[in-house]
């Protein structure tokens, strides 16, 4: 049959339009929403089929094909294509083992995780493995199993160096942007980083989001490893590089479902790791009432399991458990995470204190894994190169490898629509709530709308006066200004009441 | 914007088609994937937006409908139609609580079953909801509360009388149309038997597949009443009658998951006898080695759960457990099924016996609800109303009600291509697995290919001669052929041994 392009964006999935008189279609009892495999110049690709009654849509004797499966396939229009049912993933009856309940062997994870990365899962079957494999369906084992065949499906990064060093959050912190503080100042001390975050799954933005705003972040594998040659570091989108294709998948159903479960997030994590080429990991589990984690108990739990995976994958693993009790930051949102970290950079007053302390700490950490430093010189070491510009130099050649954009945290580009949420009485800031903010942030539009978000005009534990704003909301479409409105409405995400109200946590930092 | 249908069919999910340029599209903030709630007239319909870059397709003051949705907004091409970002459905919250293993609550399951029926889930949420609710994480209170909640958002029947009986087999036997049997012996002996039944989730033919081959299943509600009325009995197709729309809804994730738990299988059969007005329900659980349910203990722990439902939904249940060690028939696949039923009725000396008895018994419990007849009594009744020709005219009638085709039980229209499979060995079928033979029938079309499916040629402990055909299968397509032969060759779902071999079960009948 002849391809034709069909100028319809189906996002992500690809789809096959057949007319309903098509011959291929009837001989082979294709019905609306098979799976066939589409052969041509030694490339397959799966599509679900979609029946055409138009013929100036698709003639009879044409398969037309979405624009991200025809660009996929990468033929020219008019190109002879083979077309054949699809046959069942062979990996169906282990994720059916898994459903029901059944522990699942290193060959069958494999299996999966493969027909997850070539596509040949629906939204369906992808959508029962993650939640088969949600809470604590997946022992340590099956954990360490499924990290290594994301490792396997991927493309792995070798750097020829000895130590190669990266720090990831579990994430649930809005703001926390310290990857881009932490990046320059280890690479600055000389320690090779190549960093590769991801985008948002259920937050208002990812490091990979907000690094969008200064530079290019979807860089192709050659540039990424010419950059990290040349600066020791990179910031960019690990999705490019292919690290992990599977878990790119799996992030899809992830965040509709605001699903992260302790096994997904250490398999996720790690591999990308492992994949990226690391060798030295500082791993941030913040805690408190609104965090992902919300006790010690259940921080050690995880970190254990971070551990285990970790010396099976053989990463060397420092695990830190931190402050979760507040957004890290003043700015939730991509373009206002970027004004505070470029603050910091600029050694600027209005910098956040609590973003530039702990981005200290974790650089601190970090710069302890060369072997030249003493055991808590760390600190000191990181903040003299913040402090005296050179980390900010190495970013800024850092973005301009990246192929930077104009960018001035004088003046961001925030959402034009705003409104401001104000204290209902007079009193300290007692709590504030992580993914109600978070959620404001979103309903607003980030992390799509880059200007949008939520800007924090006071922190936990200031004193605050009845009808002060505690803070504002960016956004760009009035529909999304409402839908914050409504959520701040429902719950400010702020509480503002005593001194002796502000709870607290005993952690590393 | 002006309404246009584009002749794509896209099968039970409602795509909308917006130009990539269109005012609306931009100035709302859409983006492909997103849910868009479509307004004309006083009908609202949601849509996932699929981005067009084809002008041929839409305009940018077009808003394009994929053919259901077209058809479900009921209105003609041009007419003007609001559109506006879909809000996400109420019951998300409850969702995301099942998802994170809580136990729901009565509003709970209400607002998650409304959403479901109003179309207002996507497929992740759907398959999220469905695999949350997996194995036994419903407790008996939850599916008390989904089986009433599905009551609630259909339609429900009434048919003016005391006692409205039916039958139902929870599945999992090839073959097995009882009660095609059933309802034409029971309304003959004067009881009120609306049967309405369901199509294949997971099997190669359910009844209503079955008995489409005879009549027309898909009955307007005043037609289905009219024919009750007059014959005392039916067998339609459930989901014409919207007797629970979020269970046809759920079917469409279930089905390619081969999922069948516990509590969703109560809350579907249940609901459904309830929505369809009766008071009187025979259960039949089969048990053995490869059927749904594999010892008498756990028949025993889902009897209880079917029993504590019913009791609360106030219907009459009595459960019976039955002989499920392999298909009940000779025919699997709707043609097949409808020729061993027609040699039934016809006290044909080909019919199979396993059939006719098995329905006999049931047909003989049910007729003991009559208040008139005497405990022990039914099976002779119903034996009567068999032999007699009775249950046969009456079936006549039944069918001629719903559109008779026209079908010869000597003749029946089997698919052209087949292939026998032959035993290894000298010996006796020890050993028939229900699951293989069903997966073989539908990898040879069933139930979509009506004349495929698996022609079995003997059963449980007949003796065999090497070479001896076991069973015939029968396909329309090439490819469905070629699928059936591999899998059988793989397994033939038969084990020739000796007497001794054949399992024992110890059932009511």
């Amino acid at each position: 049959m002849a391809v034709r392009r069909v100028a319809i964006d189906t996002w992500r999935e690809n789809v096959a339009y057949l007319h309903r008189d098509c011959a291929v279609y009837r001989a082979e009892g294709f019905q609306a929403l098979s799976k066939i495999e589409v052969r041509a110049n030694g490339r397959r690709i799966l599509a679900t089929v979609n029946v055409v009654d138009d013929l100036g849509i698709v003639a009879c004797d044409e398969l037309g094909l979405s624009e991200d499966a025809f660009a996929l396939l990468g033929v020219e229009a008019g190109y002879k294509v083979a077309v054949a049912q699809a046959e069942p993933p062979e990996s169906m009856g282990a994720l059916f083992r898994k459903i029901a309940g059944e522990r699942l062997q290193r060959e069958d994870l494999r299996a999966i995780v493969r027909d997850i990365a070539e596509h040949r899962y629906s939204k369906i079957e992808l959508t029962a493995f993650v939640v088969a494999c949600n809470r604590d369906e997946l022992d340590r084992e099956e954990v360490f199993f499924l990290s290594d065949a994301m490792v396997a499906t991927g493309q792995r990064l070798d750097w020829h160096e000895g130590l190669v060093v990266d720090k990831h959050c579990i994430g649930g912190i809005p703001g926390n942007r310290t990857s881009m503080l932490v990046v320059p100042i280890v690479a600055a001390h000389g320690l090779l980083c190549p960093k590769t975050s991801s985008r948002a799954i259920t937050s208002p933005a990812g490091t990979a989001d907000t690094m969008e705003v200064l530079a290019n972040v979807e860089l192709p594998l050659q540039d990424l490893q010419r950059i990290v040659r040349d600066h020791r570091g990179c910031l960019a989108w690990g999705g490019t590089a292919q690290l992990s294709p599977a878990d790119d998948v799996l992030i899809s159903v992830e965040r509709p479902l605001s699903i992260d479960s302790p096994g997904q997030m250490v398999a996720s994590i790690l591999s990308k790791k492992i994949a990226a080429g690391s060798t030295h990991l500082v791993l941030d589990i913040p805690i408190g009432p609104t965090a992902k984690v919300r006790s010690m108990p259940e921080a050690q739990r995880l970190r254990r399991l971070f551990e285990y995976v970790a010396r099976r994958l053989g990463l060397s693993l420092d695990v830190v458990i931190t402050d979760g009790r507040q957004p890290i930051g003043n700015g939730i949102g991509p373009v206002l995470e970027a004004r505070d970290v470029m603050r910091v950079l600029e050694n600027d007053p209005r910098a956040p204190n609590d973003l530039r302390q702990k981005s200290l700490r974790l650089a601190g950490r970090l710069i302890e894994c060369d072997p030249d430093v003493r055991g808590g010189d760390g600190y000191a070491i990181a903040r003299d190169i913040l402090d005296s510009g050179r980390a900010l130099s190495r970013m800024q050649a850092i973005i301009a490898a990246q192929g930077g954009k104009a960018f001035d945290h004088n003046h961001p580009r925030l959402g034009a629509l705003h409104f401001e949420v104000c204290a209902p009485a007079d009193g300290v800031v007692a709590g504030i709530d992580n993914q109600q903010i978070a959620r404001i942030a979103r309903l607003a539009g980030a992390p799509k709308v880059q200007g949008a978000g939520v800007d924090l005009l006071c922190k936990l534990g200031d004193a605050v006066v009845s009808g002060q704003p505690l803070y504002r909301v960016h956004a760009d479409f009035p529909a999304d200004l409402e839908f914050a409105r409504q959520s701040s409405a429902h719950g400010s995400g702020y509480r503002v009441g005593t001194a002796d109200e502000v709870p607290r946590v005993f952690v590393e930092f």
